[in-house]
Protein backbone atom coordinates (compact mmCIF):
# COMPACT_ATOMS: atom_id res chain seq x y z
CA UNK A 1 0.00 0.00 0.00
CA UNK A 2 1.27 3.60 -0.86
CA UNK A 3 0.99 5.70 2.34
CA UNK A 4 1.18 9.56 2.08
CA UNK A 5 0.57 12.28 5.06
CA UNK A 6 -0.38 15.53 4.85
CA UNK A 7 -0.24 17.83 8.41
CA UNK A 8 -2.42 20.61 8.68
CA UNK A 9 -3.61 22.80 11.16
CA UNK A 10 -2.91 26.14 12.83
CA UNK A 11 -0.03 27.06 14.90
CA UNK A 12 2.20 24.39 13.40
CA UNK A 13 5.51 27.07 13.89
CA UNK A 14 4.80 26.80 17.96
CA UNK A 15 4.10 22.80 17.63
CA UNK A 16 7.19 22.09 16.09
CA UNK A 17 8.73 19.61 17.85
CA UNK A 18 5.22 17.63 17.41
CA UNK A 19 5.74 18.65 13.54
CA UNK A 20 8.87 16.78 13.78
CA UNK A 21 7.51 13.78 15.81
CA UNK A 22 5.08 13.45 13.10
CA UNK A 23 6.95 13.48 10.65
CA UNK A 24 9.42 10.81 12.06
CA UNK A 25 6.14 8.65 12.28
CA UNK A 26 5.46 8.93 9.13
CA UNK A 27 8.77 8.01 8.04
CA UNK A 28 9.06 4.99 10.46
CA UNK A 29 5.58 3.50 10.63
CA UNK A 30 5.66 3.21 6.59
CA UNK A 31 4.99 6.53 4.61
CA UNK A 32 6.67 7.42 1.84
CA UNK A 33 6.41 11.32 2.22
CA UNK A 34 4.87 14.26 4.54
CA UNK A 35 3.35 17.22 3.18
CA UNK A 36 3.46 20.47 5.46
CA UNK A 37 2.67 24.58 5.56
CA UNK A 38 3.87 26.75 7.65
CA UNK A 39 6.35 24.71 9.38
CA UNK A 40 10.39 25.70 9.83
CA UNK A 41 12.02 24.32 7.18
CA UNK A 42 14.69 23.07 9.38
CA UNK A 43 12.97 20.15 9.53
CA UNK A 44 14.09 18.66 5.83
CA UNK A 45 17.44 19.35 7.63
CA UNK A 46 16.41 17.04 10.19
CA UNK A 47 15.29 14.33 7.86
CA UNK A 48 17.96 14.08 5.41
CA UNK A 49 19.69 13.73 8.53
CA UNK A 50 17.79 10.81 9.74
CA UNK A 51 17.67 9.59 6.32
CA UNK A 52 21.41 9.40 6.13
CA UNK A 53 22.15 7.79 9.01
CA UNK A 54 19.40 5.23 9.67
CA UNK A 55 18.45 5.19 5.68
CA UNK A 56 15.56 5.22 3.49
CA UNK A 57 14.78 8.24 1.12
CA UNK A 58 11.59 9.33 2.85
CA UNK A 59 10.49 12.88 1.48
CA UNK A 60 9.07 16.14 2.84
CA UNK A 61 7.02 18.26 0.68
CA UNK A 62 6.86 22.20 2.05
CA UNK A 63 3.49 23.55 0.64
CA UNK A 64 1.33 26.36 -0.05
CA UNK A 65 -2.61 25.25 0.10
CA UNK A 66 -3.76 21.76 1.68
CA UNK A 67 -6.50 21.65 -0.29
CA UNK A 68 -4.83 21.67 -3.70
CA UNK A 69 -2.85 18.49 -1.78
CA UNK A 70 -6.29 16.86 -1.44
CA UNK A 71 -7.97 17.88 -4.54
CA UNK A 72 -4.96 16.14 -6.40
CA UNK A 73 -4.45 13.07 -4.82
CA UNK A 74 -7.96 12.66 -5.18
CA UNK A 75 -7.15 12.41 -8.68
CA UNK A 76 -4.38 10.23 -8.38
CA UNK A 77 -7.30 7.78 -7.07
CA UNK A 78 -5.67 8.20 -2.90
CA UNK A 79 -8.46 7.88 -0.80
CA UNK A 80 -8.21 10.28 2.31
CA UNK A 81 -8.06 9.51 5.63
CA UNK A 82 -8.68 12.19 7.82
CA UNK A 83 -7.66 11.32 11.87
CA UNK A 84 -10.21 13.13 14.32
CA UNK A 85 -11.21 11.79 17.85
CA UNK A 86 -14.78 13.02 16.14
CA UNK A 87 -14.51 9.79 13.95
CA UNK A 88 -15.50 6.32 13.11
CA UNK A 89 -13.29 3.63 15.69
CA UNK A 90 -10.75 2.83 14.06
CA UNK A 91 -11.59 -1.11 15.81
CA UNK A 92 -14.67 -0.87 13.03
CA UNK A 93 -13.06 0.56 9.71
CA UNK A 94 -9.70 -1.18 9.64
CA UNK A 95 -10.27 -3.97 7.35
CA UNK A 96 -11.73 -1.35 5.15
CA UNK A 97 -8.74 1.18 4.96
CA UNK A 98 -6.15 -1.97 4.76
CA UNK A 99 -8.04 -3.26 1.40
CA UNK A 100 -7.47 0.29 -0.54
CA UNK A 101 -4.35 0.88 -2.69
CA UNK A 102 -3.33 4.43 -2.06
CA UNK A 103 -4.05 6.67 1.10
CA UNK A 104 -3.34 10.33 1.84
CA UNK A 105 -3.25 10.42 5.82
CA UNK A 106 -4.59 13.61 7.26
CA UNK A 107 -3.37 15.13 10.54
CA UNK A 108 -4.50 17.84 12.36
CA UNK A 109 -2.66 20.06 15.01
CA UNK A 110 -5.69 22.31 16.50
CA UNK A 111 -8.67 23.60 15.00
CA UNK A 112 -9.35 22.28 11.81
CA UNK A 113 -11.55 23.30 9.25
CA UNK A 114 -14.72 21.60 8.45
CA UNK A 115 -13.82 21.33 4.87
CA UNK A 116 -11.17 18.78 6.03
CA UNK A 117 -14.04 16.26 7.32
CA UNK A 118 -16.01 16.77 4.28
CA UNK A 119 -13.20 16.33 1.73
CA UNK A 120 -11.92 12.75 3.80
CA UNK A 121 -13.52 9.64 2.54
CA UNK A 122 -12.56 8.62 6.00
CA UNK A 123 -12.87 10.20 9.19
CA UNK A 124 -11.21 7.92 11.67
CA UNK A 125 -11.20 7.98 15.24
CA UNK A 126 -7.98 6.06 17.56
CA UNK A 127 -10.47 6.30 20.02
CA UNK A 128 -13.01 8.92 20.93
CA UNK A 129 -10.68 10.53 24.14
CA UNK A 130 -8.16 13.23 23.53
CA UNK A 131 -4.35 12.03 23.19
CA UNK A 132 -1.65 13.14 20.52
CA UNK A 133 -1.84 13.43 16.63
CA UNK A 134 1.54 11.62 17.05
CA UNK A 135 -0.09 8.68 18.47
CA UNK A 136 -2.99 8.53 16.10
CA UNK A 137 -0.98 8.13 13.54
CA UNK A 138 1.04 5.79 14.58
CA UNK A 139 -2.10 3.70 15.82
CA UNK A 140 -3.50 3.97 12.38
CA UNK A 141 -0.38 2.69 10.26
CA UNK A 142 0.60 0.10 12.68
CA UNK A 143 -3.37 -1.11 12.22
CA UNK A 144 -3.29 -0.72 8.31
CA UNK A 145 0.11 -2.62 8.05
CA UNK A 146 -0.33 -5.47 11.11
CA UNK A 147 3.06 -4.65 12.14
CA UNK A 148 5.29 -5.89 9.18
CA UNK A 149 6.89 -1.99 8.99
CA UNK A 150 8.60 -2.48 12.32
CA UNK A 151 10.50 -5.46 10.65
CA UNK A 152 11.86 -3.56 7.77
CA UNK A 153 15.36 -2.92 6.84
CA UNK A 154 15.50 0.51 5.38
CA UNK A 155 18.33 0.58 3.02
CA UNK A 156 21.29 3.22 2.78
CA UNK A 157 21.48 4.37 6.14
CA UNK A 158 25.23 4.23 7.18
CA UNK A 159 23.32 2.67 11.17
CA UNK A 160 21.78 -0.33 11.52
CA UNK A 161 20.50 -1.09 15.45
CA UNK A 162 20.57 -4.76 16.13
CA UNK A 163 17.94 -5.56 18.76
CA UNK A 164 19.43 -6.76 21.95
CA UNK A 165 17.97 -7.13 25.82
CA UNK A 166 19.99 -4.82 27.23
CA UNK A 167 21.71 -1.73 26.46
CA UNK A 168 23.21 -1.07 22.68
CA UNK A 169 23.52 -2.82 19.72
CA UNK A 170 24.46 -0.74 16.66
CA UNK A 171 26.33 -1.72 13.38
CA UNK A 172 28.42 1.57 11.86
CA UNK A 173 27.90 0.29 8.36
CA UNK A 174 30.69 3.24 7.17
CA UNK A 175 33.88 0.94 8.61
CA UNK A 176 35.41 -0.90 6.09
CA UNK B 1 -4.24 -5.63 33.46
CA UNK B 2 -2.35 -3.10 35.96
CA UNK B 3 -0.62 -0.33 33.79
CA UNK B 4 1.47 3.02 35.02
CA UNK B 5 4.22 5.05 32.89
CA UNK B 6 7.22 6.54 34.20
CA UNK B 7 8.97 9.40 32.08
CA UNK B 8 12.07 9.89 32.47
CA UNK B 9 14.75 12.37 31.22
CA UNK B 10 16.52 15.10 30.88
CA UNK B 11 15.12 18.40 29.67
CA UNK B 12 11.52 17.46 30.40
CA UNK B 13 10.63 21.23 30.68
CA UNK B 14 11.59 22.10 27.32
CA UNK B 15 9.44 19.48 26.18
CA UNK B 16 6.81 20.40 27.70
CA UNK B 17 4.13 19.51 25.04
CA UNK B 18 6.03 16.32 24.65
CA UNK B 19 5.28 15.54 28.11
CA UNK B 20 1.67 16.63 27.96
CA UNK B 21 0.95 14.20 25.14
CA UNK B 22 2.66 11.17 26.79
CA UNK B 23 0.54 11.76 29.35
CA UNK B 24 -2.57 12.10 27.16
CA UNK B 25 -1.80 8.83 25.51
CA UNK B 26 -1.08 6.90 29.13
CA UNK B 27 -4.79 7.82 29.91
CA UNK B 28 -6.64 7.11 26.76
CA UNK B 29 -4.28 3.93 26.06
CA UNK B 30 -5.57 2.18 29.44
CA UNK B 31 -2.86 3.12 32.44
CA UNK B 32 -4.25 4.40 35.40
CA UNK B 33 -1.12 6.70 36.53
CA UNK B 34 2.03 8.81 35.30
CA UNK B 35 4.90 9.48 37.42
CA UNK B 36 7.43 12.50 36.60
CA UNK B 37 9.79 14.79 37.55
CA UNK B 38 11.30 18.17 36.32
CA UNK B 39 8.24 18.81 34.57
CA UNK B 40 5.98 21.61 34.05
CA UNK B 41 3.27 21.58 37.57
CA UNK B 42 0.47 22.77 34.93
CA UNK B 43 0.70 19.13 33.48
CA UNK B 44 -1.71 18.58 36.71
CA UNK B 45 -3.86 20.83 36.26
CA UNK B 46 -4.17 20.19 32.55
CA UNK B 47 -5.35 16.76 33.40
CA UNK B 48 -7.67 17.10 35.69
CA UNK B 49 -9.67 19.40 33.12
CA UNK B 50 -8.82 16.58 30.96
CA UNK B 51 -10.71 14.18 33.49
CA UNK B 52 -13.57 16.39 34.17
CA UNK B 53 -14.66 16.89 30.80
CA UNK B 54 -13.94 13.26 29.18
CA UNK B 55 -14.35 10.81 32.21
CA UNK B 56 -11.62 8.86 34.30
CA UNK B 57 -9.68 9.41 37.56
CA UNK B 58 -6.37 9.13 35.24
CA UNK B 59 -3.56 10.42 38.28
CA UNK B 60 -0.29 12.21 37.61
CA UNK B 61 2.33 12.47 40.61
CA UNK B 62 5.04 14.57 40.69
CA UNK B 63 8.12 12.39 42.19
CA UNK B 64 11.69 13.72 43.17
CA UNK B 65 13.77 10.45 42.10
CA UNK B 66 12.63 7.97 39.34
CA UNK B 67 14.73 5.15 40.47
CA UNK B 68 13.31 5.01 43.51
CA UNK B 69 9.33 4.97 42.32
CA UNK B 70 11.02 1.41 39.91
CA UNK B 71 12.65 -0.23 42.63
CA UNK B 72 9.27 0.53 45.07
CA UNK B 73 6.90 -0.98 41.83
CA UNK B 74 9.39 -4.03 41.91
CA UNK B 75 8.56 -4.85 45.49
CA UNK B 76 5.14 -4.38 44.45
CA UNK B 77 5.92 -7.18 41.71
CA UNK B 78 5.23 -4.73 38.89
CA UNK B 79 7.63 -6.11 35.99
CA UNK B 80 9.17 -2.93 34.37
CA UNK B 81 9.04 -2.25 30.47
CA UNK B 82 11.56 0.18 29.10
CA UNK B 83 10.83 1.65 25.81
CA UNK B 84 14.27 2.06 24.16
CA UNK B 85 15.03 1.69 19.96
CA UNK B 86 17.83 -0.23 20.87
CA UNK B 87 15.61 -3.20 22.75
CA UNK B 88 13.87 -6.68 21.36
CA UNK B 89 11.52 -6.00 18.78
CA UNK B 90 7.65 -5.51 20.13
CA UNK B 91 6.53 -8.40 17.60
CA UNK B 92 9.00 -10.57 19.50
CA UNK B 93 7.77 -9.86 22.92
CA UNK B 94 4.49 -8.72 23.25
CA UNK B 95 2.57 -12.06 23.49
CA UNK B 96 5.20 -12.48 26.98
CA UNK B 97 4.32 -8.94 28.23
CA UNK B 98 0.53 -9.31 27.45
CA UNK B 99 0.90 -11.92 30.31
CA UNK B 100 1.92 -10.14 33.30
CA UNK B 101 -0.41 -8.75 36.00
CA UNK B 102 1.09 -5.56 36.42
CA UNK B 103 3.91 -3.20 34.32
CA UNK B 104 5.02 0.14 34.90
CA UNK B 105 6.71 1.66 31.28
CA UNK B 106 9.55 3.74 31.58
CA UNK B 107 8.99 6.37 28.50
CA UNK B 108 12.56 8.21 28.47
CA UNK B 109 13.16 11.57 26.36
CA UNK B 110 16.54 12.25 25.23
CA UNK B 111 19.28 10.75 26.91
CA UNK B 112 18.47 8.17 28.82
CA UNK B 113 20.90 6.55 31.66
CA UNK B 114 22.08 3.57 31.18
CA UNK B 115 20.56 2.43 34.68
CA UNK B 116 17.65 2.30 33.22
CA UNK B 117 18.08 -0.40 30.64
CA UNK B 118 20.11 -2.47 33.52
CA UNK B 119 16.88 -2.36 36.07
CA UNK B 120 14.13 -3.20 32.81
CA UNK B 121 13.00 -6.35 33.06
CA UNK B 122 11.97 -6.00 28.94
CA UNK B 123 13.99 -3.34 26.78
CA UNK B 124 11.01 -2.99 24.32
CA UNK B 125 11.31 -1.28 20.77
CA UNK B 126 8.93 -0.67 18.75
CA UNK B 127 10.93 -0.91 15.68
CA UNK B 128 14.37 0.15 15.28
CA UNK B 129 14.08 3.40 13.73
CA UNK B 130 14.04 6.52 15.51
CA UNK B 131 10.16 8.30 15.89
CA UNK B 132 8.76 9.41 19.16
CA UNK B 133 8.36 8.57 22.70
CA UNK B 134 4.51 9.45 22.07
CA UNK B 135 3.76 6.98 19.30
CA UNK B 136 6.03 4.19 20.90
CA UNK B 137 3.84 4.44 24.13
CA UNK B 138 1.07 4.51 22.39
CA UNK B 139 2.00 1.32 19.93
CA UNK B 140 2.80 -0.40 23.33
CA UNK B 141 -0.29 -0.09 25.34
CA UNK B 142 -2.06 -0.91 22.35
CA UNK B 143 -0.58 -4.10 20.79
CA UNK B 144 -0.82 -5.07 24.78
CA UNK B 145 -4.35 -4.43 25.27
CA UNK B 146 -5.40 -5.42 21.46
CA UNK B 147 -7.71 -2.58 20.94
CA UNK B 148 -10.17 -2.90 23.45
CA UNK B 149 -9.11 0.04 25.67
CA UNK B 150 -10.60 2.08 22.40
CA UNK B 151 -14.03 0.92 22.65
CA UNK B 152 -13.48 1.86 26.45
CA UNK B 153 -16.67 4.10 28.24
CA UNK B 154 -14.63 6.12 30.73
CA UNK B 155 -16.92 7.45 33.44
CA UNK B 156 -17.57 10.57 35.27
CA UNK B 157 -16.79 12.97 32.22
CA UNK B 158 -19.25 16.09 31.32
CA UNK B 159 -19.38 14.99 27.61
CA UNK B 160 -18.99 12.02 25.47
CA UNK B 161 -18.61 11.88 21.97
CA UNK B 162 -20.37 9.45 19.47
CA UNK B 163 -18.73 7.91 16.77
CA UNK B 164 -19.83 9.29 13.37
CA UNK B 165 -18.72 9.13 9.67
CA UNK B 166 -18.93 12.91 9.19
CA UNK B 167 -18.64 15.95 11.46
CA UNK B 168 -19.08 15.83 15.33
CA UNK B 169 -21.49 14.48 17.95
CA UNK B 170 -20.85 15.13 20.99
CA UNK B 171 -23.15 14.80 24.05
CA UNK B 172 -23.36 17.16 27.13
CA UNK B 173 -24.20 15.23 30.10
CA UNK B 174 -24.54 18.40 32.19
CA UNK B 175 -27.83 19.15 30.32
CA UNK B 176 -30.87 18.37 32.17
Amino acid sequence: MKIEVLRIGTRLVRDDRVTTHVTLVSRAFGASKIYMYDANPEIKETIEKVNKMWGSDFKVEIIENWKDVIKSKKKDLFKIVHLTMYGENINDVQDQVRGEEKILIVVGAEKVPREAYDMADYNIAIGNQPHSEISALAILMDRILQGQHLQKKYSGGEREIIPTKKGKNVIDKTDN
